[in-house]
């Protein structure tokens, strides 16, 4: 089980490859992003994408599944206050293979909860050829193996 | 259709109200982010959250649904570079009925693409008594009405 003591700035883990494909793709934007350029080869193919891609949203709902299943579900972790940052660097295709970069930036206690700290990471969506597709900052707050 | 010449800081619209189920609340999880705390009543009750609530990211791709039905499909939305800043505030809870309050708060024309321009948004999702439940900061792109 990891704890806040756990995470150490400069820490680097690599997680997955996952493969997403088109029916997940076009279902989570028939739910949730229902725009053509989600939905249709040919909208897409004329929009800013040049070809179906997923929603944004669906990268970082990806990303979240990978981080899971990487490492929270072996941690205390208890959730975050919020996103400090998404930038959607270039597509996310149908049928491509991608892995989870996980860095961390920062580690800092919890001002008000001496039980909890925060860990500060950056996350990076590579393409099977290492390609940044997204990045992503958040700060997931952990407990502490010891008290404060 | 809407196009990036409609927007004007200070505007305010409001759509919605939304339902959410526990079913989705529990479905979404189970694909996306299967931590206790949105899975399962006991360990829900044990967490942070004091009881079921929905994943942020959830929450933020409910929002992006809601601002489809709202404005975006009836607009020439091009999609964003990403996500300013997210703040999940407060638990989003079985049964309850959100709103999504959209606030420009300024707008500028695409540097690079004469054809486009930015839209600076903060999106709220309030629950039934108006209580703020998440922020977002985001700037989607649209088609201009006419080119610069």
């Amino acid at each position: 089980m990891l704890h806040w003591e756990d995470f150490t700035p400069g820490q680097i883990t690599e997680h997955g490859p996952r493969l997403v494909t088109r029916d997940e793709i076009v279902a989570f934007a028939a739910e949730f992003d229902p725009q053509p350029m989600h939905l249709d080869e040919v909208a897409a193919a004329a929009s800013m994408l040049g070809g179906l891609a997923a929603s944004g949203w669906h990268s970082c709902c990806i990303l979240m599944r990978m981080l899971s299943d990487g490492f929270l579900s072996q941690s205390d972790f208890l959730g975050a206050p919020g996103v400090e940052e998404v930038k959607w660097l270039a597509p996310l295709r149908v049928g491509e293979s991608v892995t989870l970069r996980a860095t961390v930036l920062e580690t800092r206690p919890s001002a008000s909860r001496p039980n909890m700290g925060l860990v500060r990471f950056r996350f990076e969506l590579l393409d099977a050829a290492g390609r940044r597709l997204m990045l992503m900052t958040v700060s997931p707050m952990f407990g502490r193996r010891q008290r404060a």
